[in-house]
């Protein structure tokens, strides 16, 4: 069973809720090993959140529990969900933000990913609040699946569950590509849901960037 | 032996403090499992550094020594401390940092809060400085108590601690509740010192919020 | 063999690139204990990035492997490097940004520093990137150092590697000693050059501290 467990946020380091979600975890779940991916997902950006969990999951072992909480939807009916991918959980809000990692190692390994909806507050801690599911329920879920819990004990299958579609660029009339800047980074970079290969595929001795109304050779 | 230490401070991740205190824990007692609670407290603001470790101590395991440093005084007369409440520790500055969330966990566990004046230089880095007691008293102390050293070792025993009063919101004459802001998050909630229990103590039909002059039903 | 990875880097925490990192040598070294030091080093500023590693790696047990990306040159001539000091490597960029580390740590055990490139792209991730070479091949080799293999499997050995001269104030002619300014910390201190042994050095009753054209008794 796995005790690597990762935690993907948009809550920031200052406030104190990531630490509180490390105690939960640590108090239910001794042995399990957090590993921070990143808790600078600007607030509430659920699309943000799931392209930086889908880019970082390839790079774990495939034995790990991802949680990943940017959660607008707190405290209405949207469910808390997990979603198991081969031997990898994810553990978030059914709003999406997991769904492009999912997807994406689905894909890799060739497996199908099955939902469960998170209804069973055994496994929540006992008093359940309506603005931090991270620490009553996600953290304590996650905690529990490092323990060994059966996902059909902490819930209960779904049929389907939020998927977000991937950014895509389009392909113009022309034959030109138009992405989009999805980020940017900490040193500026601009980084777009153009791929390598689909920048390979045009020669580089015409290829024209632009950008800004301006064009770079 | 307790070999989980919390770490929660006024220090920034930029400047390297926090990756120092880290190494001089790991290399006095390497099995120690170190994890932040937070080191966003706004500097030297001791209110808000005890605030935030009381309301993240009751999530962690009772066998946890909570290093809290946010420290105007260091390197003046005030002293550093260890508490003892249960099997909890509190390594600090006696300047009331770690009193809320001992005084919040003695009431929980019924048990008395014993303080200790660390001032035994044995268990301290060689060399004191002036202004980075985090470094060379606290997480040497927090280390040293990780690999079983007694308090009565590490220090003597003392009559009293500063004991910070916790925020109160105050009831006035027409039975209204005046709270105080104490906290604004990451998101921009606003939180204030009046509890859910009082809040739920008003008939929400006819609840008024009164906030900077505008009244919210 | 070590198994103690410390993390140094300008990438800061929002962008998921230390989460990626501590993937992939968790991915190949699950025992392996990630300890960050700093990743709030201003972006490709070398020079506060060594400075900020020869202050924190004293504090850290010898047995550890000290990796540190401030790689302005990624995807250049630049080679990537392993150091090794008696029982502590350092894997960084062949830029200087772990030779003032790797320098004091070499006069305090009194060993010589080796010096290898690291060539051989069995020991990175299958594809490398140009723009992130601490994913690569900074953490695979740490990782793979963590597993307990040899530098001479990982590389070649250097006759020379970069060298910054650690920054040093100036005496002038009228005995007075000029420092530089190196670092503003969270709290507005200014971080100079002299040591306190330098201060030492003046009488306490006639010394004059002159900064910005002011003069402080």
């Amino acid at each position: 069973m796995p005790n690597l467990i990762t935690l993907t946020t948009d809550f920031g380091l200052a406030d104190g809720f990531v630490g509180v979600m490390r105690g939960v975890i640590l108090n239910l779940a001794p042995h399990a090993q957090i590993v921070d991916i990143s808790h600078g997902v600007a607030p509430q950006q659920v699309d943000q959140g799931a392209i930086l969990l889908a880019n970082s999951v390839p790079y774990f072992p495939e034995k790990s529990i991802h949680v990943c909480v940017v959660d607008p939807g707190v405290g209405s009916a949207r469910k808390p969900i997990a979603i198991r991918v081969g031997e990898t959980f994810f553990v978030a809000p059914d709003n999406g933000v997991a769904s492009l990692a999912a997807a994406d190692l689905a894909t890799r390994i060739g497996a199908t990913p099955r939902a469960y909806e998170l209804n069973n507050p055994r496994y929540w801690l006992p008093r359940v609040s309506n603005t931090f599911h991270g620490r009553d329920i996600f953290s304590p879920t996650a905690a529990h699946l490092a323990n060994g819990a059966a996902l059909d004990e902490l819930g209960t299958p779904l049929d389907s569950f939020v998927n977000l579609a991937p950014p895509q660029p389009e392909r113009r009339a022309d034959g030109s590509l138009a992405g989009h800047v999805i980020y940017v980074d900490r040193y500026g970079n601009l980084v777009t849901d153009i791929t390598s290969n689909q920048v390979a595929s045009f020669d580089p001795d015409t290829l024209v960037v632009e950008i800004g109304g301006r064009a770079l050779r």
